[in-house]
């Protein structure tokens, strides 16, 4: 079964809000095994929405509306569903009493227009709202679904996996799962990374490989279909294997993760603590270090060292190596690093400073950077990128590399 | 014109990502009058891609494409339409250059499907791609404007600010102007907001006033629609007058402006230095004062104090402040703007200490927040809040309360 999400609502199309429902129910329905093809967007406008439907009725099985069961006259999904398919809307007595008990339990008025939350399509099967008042509803024909939920994400997720997610269960009993897995990468560049497995990209039909790029790592999703989740599951290992004997070196981990969360788990595992001295990057590295809970154990502190004088007066850089080398050097990287670690007792002292842009700085060129990493009973490693990009991009590119080069070291 | 956004990805498709690009791109075309009347979503597949074109060019004048203009094998977009126009694709020698130039600058290999960013719609008006590798292209025929973009939101976005924008300003210019702006503030609820002016919001058509929240502020959009810009821009004005003559104390910028723009363009204007003291923050207020270039010449430096013992060793909170009181504490955080603007040497001092959550700590309550701001010749002075949300969301409001502070210290 192959599925359309239309999501219907002028708040959408005057981009005042953003459609997440189509991410999770895309997200979900995949996990039923239900492809999903096409999202669609649409205004609270009865004569578009209906040649949506029929576009949609051309080309998928499953039909899946969000959006326009409300009280207002701008709500008009379910009226428009009905009079396409030659239903009458009833009213469905158990949502009306819970839309009534709603009301008194919040000792506001019920205005008239509220009873038209509880009409529902005629011969529907109906999905509770179990967190607002308008239900959702279910119904089938021999060629399609129809299944409405309502545009408050708060509502429709519920919703969804209390009723929609079982009711597709029970009709793909017998037909196949679809599983994935995605792998992250840092240090390889797409084209490279896709380079060097272009025979497995091309030779897998299934398990399919697809690349993706963004936030300057790259991804690998690994999609595989079979009716059996557990045999879907093994021949994603399989691919997995394939795919990291040859750019293991590049993998740091799976699905949601980041470079951050690894370096995290990472010291949260060793009981090592970490202090930071940065310059270009101005605390971008610690806030994103302390936005993860527990935080407190790992960063026992740091410093922003935007001018020179800080770096001279609070992290003790000697005087000569500012005049001799610069700040952008790897001479003032290495002193940073290691005495940040002193200053604030920690294991693991990193630094960065560089020249983010849109200037250049002391003749170096916008990107040059230097990142030092101070270790407990290891020689300090300092080391160069030459970043091409944005000052915004160079900043967080820094703080990835400064990750990836402190995994490395373990 | 009315206009539909087609997003190429199965990504999307797959739940993966959320289709931000249709927000910003509907916000930003309802700006140059044009109505966005659907989004679709296709995956990366010519026949499908194929089938959506030709329905959006039987209801739609404008087909804006974001996604599929990448180096890989799964990026078809521009072959699909061209190969629909029966246009060839063409190499453009500056986005070529511009490439090869970028693999020099950040010293990586070139790979040979990275040439293939390079190649473009005949006849295509190119749009730079200012922040990546892949230009955008505007083709136009008797009858449709079909503009394709990349799918990276960081090079989308400024690729249609810059190119696209400026494109249908100028298709635009016989009908009616659509001019607004947007009026920030910042200290008031959203309903407050909208309590104080309902009689304008009600009574106004053109110029229209919608209200916004989002990101803990309060923004009001104002409309006008006249064929003169001029014209419009002066009722924009007028009604402005009406707005801030009511809550104009809460008003801090305009458009796209932050809070912490706001802070930075008044230290350069008095030509102040800054230095910052941040616990529960973790570095937020630095990394985002030094997002804006040349911060270099405002923010001194700064020390993340994660951890007590950081806060009295580097920055001399004394002992027994922290016995008697704790570090969630009026005078801690007095001691901690102090200090740290006495030990870089800055103008104001400025302190975080708080609860971010998830757990409490020295048993006050998640969102407890003490902000210390010591000023040159000015008596320290502290505020207290009492934020009760997420961990994210309470660093994210503790860091604008910051700025709230001082901007309202002058």
């Amino acid at each position: 079964m192959n599925a359309e999400i239309i999501a219907v609502g002028s708040e959408l199309l005057l981009g005042q809000i953003v459609n997440t429902n189509a991410r999770f129910l895309s997200k979900h329905l995949a996990d039923v095994g239900i492809n999903v093809f096409y999202h669609t967007v649409v205004g609270d406008n009865s004569d578009r929405l209906k040649s949506v439907i029929e576009i949609a009725e051309s080309r998928s099985d499953v039909l899946i509306f969000t959006g326009g069961l409300g009280p207002t006259k701008d709500d008009l999904t379910k009226e428009t569903i009905a009079k396409h398919l030659n239903k009458q809307l009833v009213t469905d007595r158990q949502a009306l009493d819970s839309i009534e008990e709603y009301f008194k339990r919040t000792g506001r008025t019920m205005t008239e227009n509220n009873k038209k939350q509880a009409l529902v399509i005629e011969g529907s099967e109906i999905l509770p709202n179990n967190h607002g008042m308008a239900p959702g509803m279910a119904y089938a024909t021999e060629k399609h679904i129809y299944m409405l939920f309502p545009g408050v994400p708060k509502e429709m997720e519920p919703m969804f996996l209390t009723y929609g997610h079982p009711y597709f269960m029970n009709k793909q009993q017998l037909t196949e799962k679809i599983v994935s897995r995605v792998l992250r990468f840092f240090g390889i560049g797409e084209s490279q990374l896709e380079t060097e497995i272009e025979d497995l990209i091309d030779a897998q039909t299934n398990p399919t490989i697809a690349p993706l790029a963004g936030d300057n790592e790259v991804t690998l999703r690994i999609t595989a279909k079979h009716q059996s989740i557990e045999k879907a599951t093994q021949m994603i290992d399989e691919t997995e294997k394939l795919i990291l004997d040859r750019v293991g070196e590049y993998f740091y981990g799976y699905d949601e993760t980041s470079l951050m969360s690894e370096l995290s788990k990472m010291l949260q595992e060793k009981q090592l603590t970490i202090a930071a001295a940065e310059s270009l990057t101005g605390g971008m590295f610690q806030k994103e270090l302390t936005a993860i809970p527990g935080a407190g154990n790992l960063l026992k502190g740091g410093v922003v060292c935007y001018t020179p004088e800080v770096k001279q007066t609070v992290l003790n850089v000697k005087k000569e190596t500012i005049a001799n080398h610069g700040v952008v050097s790897s001479q003032c990287a290495k002193e940073l690093a290691e005495n940040v670690a002193r200053i604030m007792n920690a294991d693991i002292g990193i630094s960065f400073t560089g020249v983010a842009g849109p200037d250049e700085l002391e003749g170096k060129p916008v990107g040059t950077v230097y990142v030092g990493i101070s270790i407990k009973g290891k020689p300090t490693r300092v080391e160069k990128l030459n970043l091409g990009g944005s000052r915004t991009a160079n900043r967080i590119r820094t703080v990835k590399w400064g990750c990836h080069y402190i995994l490395k070291s373990f």
